[in-house]
């Protein structure tokens, strides 16, 4: 299956801007979107990522600057009945086995549920349906598979439903990834502390 | 198989007190605890409560005013070789089929992944393990795992995953839940509303 990776190239996870400056939020997204393509490499996904700017990751790359939703939905566009599959680059948590549930679910539109009302990563086998990431996109999402009255499908997966935007998340790449990104925090001096109850990463 | 449904009768949710008053929270926990027992209900599970103190839920109930981890472990060593699923009461967003994956996978111990480090759902089969809910218990329960050298497996569920603790949880109840806690929360004013990209539940 053709998979795009949309990436952020110019202004990677400005919301961990508390936490890493620029660069190190640069090398930190790079990390992430090489976990997701090594991930996706042990499926049977054939990905392009969908920058806005060029990037550097042993993938092909396709240049886009305009905002997520008009990139993507240019790429839907492009194709008829070729199904195509859209999983983001922060997706530090992502392994084979959760990306090819995500693939292989039946369905014209088959999102993956995400945190905060996101859609982190779906499939479209429909010519009509387009995304729309704005605010509380998996509503949108069922809406228009919906309305358009097209077979819809959710999948159930933490590692999918998990982008990593804030700090808070940070912690959830040390708990639970395997990959650079995981690396990349523990060489930076980040470890899981708890206070009060609730777990964290903490920088040394 | 037999699961145990832990619940604070006590001081549910202390979390959402910035958000809610303290009969508010008994309501909506208790709201909750009724989703899980509805959704156990469609499966081949047989739930008790394990509550602190009586609680009116149309299950068995047994009352162990203790902590968590001892009371749940007192369970446990009362077994031998039944298996044991402890499934928390908070988990408003479980439906029969995630926790019947959970049921179903082969293993001494099987964890359900957790957001922020929790367990919030787990199947024993294994004599030996004892819970230790305290911190990132997930890195816990895989360690001892690990040391006991039990078979150890993994589920990996965004409904198992989501516990409902902090007023930043509530609006994945609001889109991903279907029963009576997502009711009770629109009934008491709450909507979905997105404010600088981050979407979260918001009181008429």
């Amino acid at each position: 299956m053709d998979v795009l990776v949309p990436f952020d190239a110019r202004e990677p996870k400005t919301r961990l801007e508390p936490e890493l400056d620029v660069e190190e939020r640069r090398a930190f997204a790079e990390a992430m979107l090489a976990d997701v393509l090594a991930a996706l490499a042990e499926t049977a996904a054939a990905p392009t990522v969908l920058s806005t700017a060029p990037v550097d990751c042993g993938a092909p790359v396709v240049v886009d600057a305009r905002p997520l939703s008009a990139a993507v939905n240019a790429r839907l566009a492009e194709r008829e009945d070729d199904p195509l599959a859209v999983v983001m680059a922060d997706l530090a948590l992502a392994t084979p086995g959760a990306l090819s549930s995500l693939f292989d679910t039946p369905g014209d539109v088959v999102l993956a549920l995400g945190r905060g009302g996101g859609t982190n990563a779906l499939v479209v086998r429909h010519p009509a349906f387009r995304v729309d990431y704005h605010g509380a996109s998996i509503r949108d999402h069922r809406r228009v598979a919906a309305e358009a009255n097209v077979r819809f499908a959710e999948v159930d997966s933490f590692r999918l439903a998990t982008d990593v935007d804030d700090p808070a998340d940070l912690v959830e790449v040390l708990l639970h990834g395997s990959g650079r990104a995981s690396e990349w925090l523990r060489e930076a001096g980040y470890r899981v502390i708890t206070t009060g109850g609730r777990v964290r990463a903490s920088r040394e």
